[in-house]
């Protein structure tokens, strides 16, 4: 095999860390069968967790410009590209569903130690502490991930005719409060580019 | 809705950005529907190009200490981010089946036209350029990230018992020329991880 030798030789470290690294990355592979409420925009199907992160990766790369002025749009694309592994064993939420948010806390925590884990300790530590800021959604990079996370499934329910809010009978004041209080504190501009587009739609239901 | 009130007021420059950039951003959601020729690893059904999109941008965080001193892998998580995109209009054309390799830089070049050119244009500029530079593979942010793409199907593949090996009747040689070769390019430190691994599959079979 000419066009790839001479291979180089790995350091022990190395050959631990890339074992490590690439069984979490083999495990990731179950998010893309985690299934969310909201449906792609033809209707074809349910979406899964794996290409809502990727939407809403380019949502936040698209649309950077409206953060404020002390967002690092890069950690927020790193945010958003772990925000939902925790759903390969806790699943998904859906906004609108009934749901014991306590007890799902906890599952996403314990589905966090494991699966963060399953990476070398620094790591883990890393990517942990970056889950763990977005979750508390305190910072003003955590704050408008949540932003862009809410974001994206109203802009294709608008699209496709309501979506999951029909199927989960979900009211203006519902998309106020769940959708319109996270995206107007980390992206105003957002907000008030959406909310027309949104009480227009409801005024008409 | 006194959560979210007051709103602030759109410049009328800000409307007509996102405008084009939620229209962009819409446009997207298609990506979703373009089947590659990889299976998922739980072989439930082929891989799409946005959650294959997710998934290296994954891969690229998870080994970013694998890339050479000169990487910058923020500019890699966005050129991974965009890189496939032109597959809404242009499809995926698997690395192992018979593709008209002019015809296909053709139909992506005319479709890079039409979805970035979706974008206001100072936008529609920057990510076509990064798409350019990733397609040219010349600088070592496209190295790395061409390598990082090359990687995630086999590391799958060897999980599932050769997935799309078995189906397109691929051969050692053959991996080591299509994914050999750009990956030992981008990050060579993965390759002398991966080729062990590939040899001892390959011979068994």
């Amino acid at each position: 095999m000419p066009q790839t030798t001479p291979l180089i030789d790995l350091t022990p470290d190395q050959q631990i860390r890339l074992d490590r690294q690439m069984e979490f990355l083999r495990e990731m592979d179950k998010l893309k069968s985690v299934l969310r409420g909201t449906k792609l925009i033809n209707k074809s199907r349910r979406e899964n967790s794996a290409e809502h992160s990727w939407h809403i990766m380019l949502y936040a790369a698209v649309l950077a410009e409206h953060a404020g002025p002390d967002v690092d749009i890069a950690r927020v694309l790193r945010m958003l590209l772990i925000h939902d592994i925790v759903e390969i064993d806790a699943g998904d939420a859906p906004i609108h569903g009934h749901v014991d948010h306590a007890a799902m806390e906890l599952k996403e925590a314990a589905a966090a130690d494991r699966l963060f884990n399953l990476l070398p300790a620094d790591q883990a530590r890393a990517f942990r502490a970056l889950w763990d800021e977005f979750e508390a959604a305190k910072t003003p990079d955590a704050q408008f991930a949540k932003a862009i996370d809410r974001t994206q499934p109203p802009v294709g329910n608008l699209h496709s005719g309501g979506g999951s809010w029909i199927e989960y009978n979900v009211t203006m004041d519902q998309i106020d409060t769940r959708v319109g209080v996270p995206i107007n504190r980390g992206a105003p501009v957002l907000w008030a580019w959406l909310h027309p587009l949104l009480s227009n739609f409801f005024a008409k239901r």
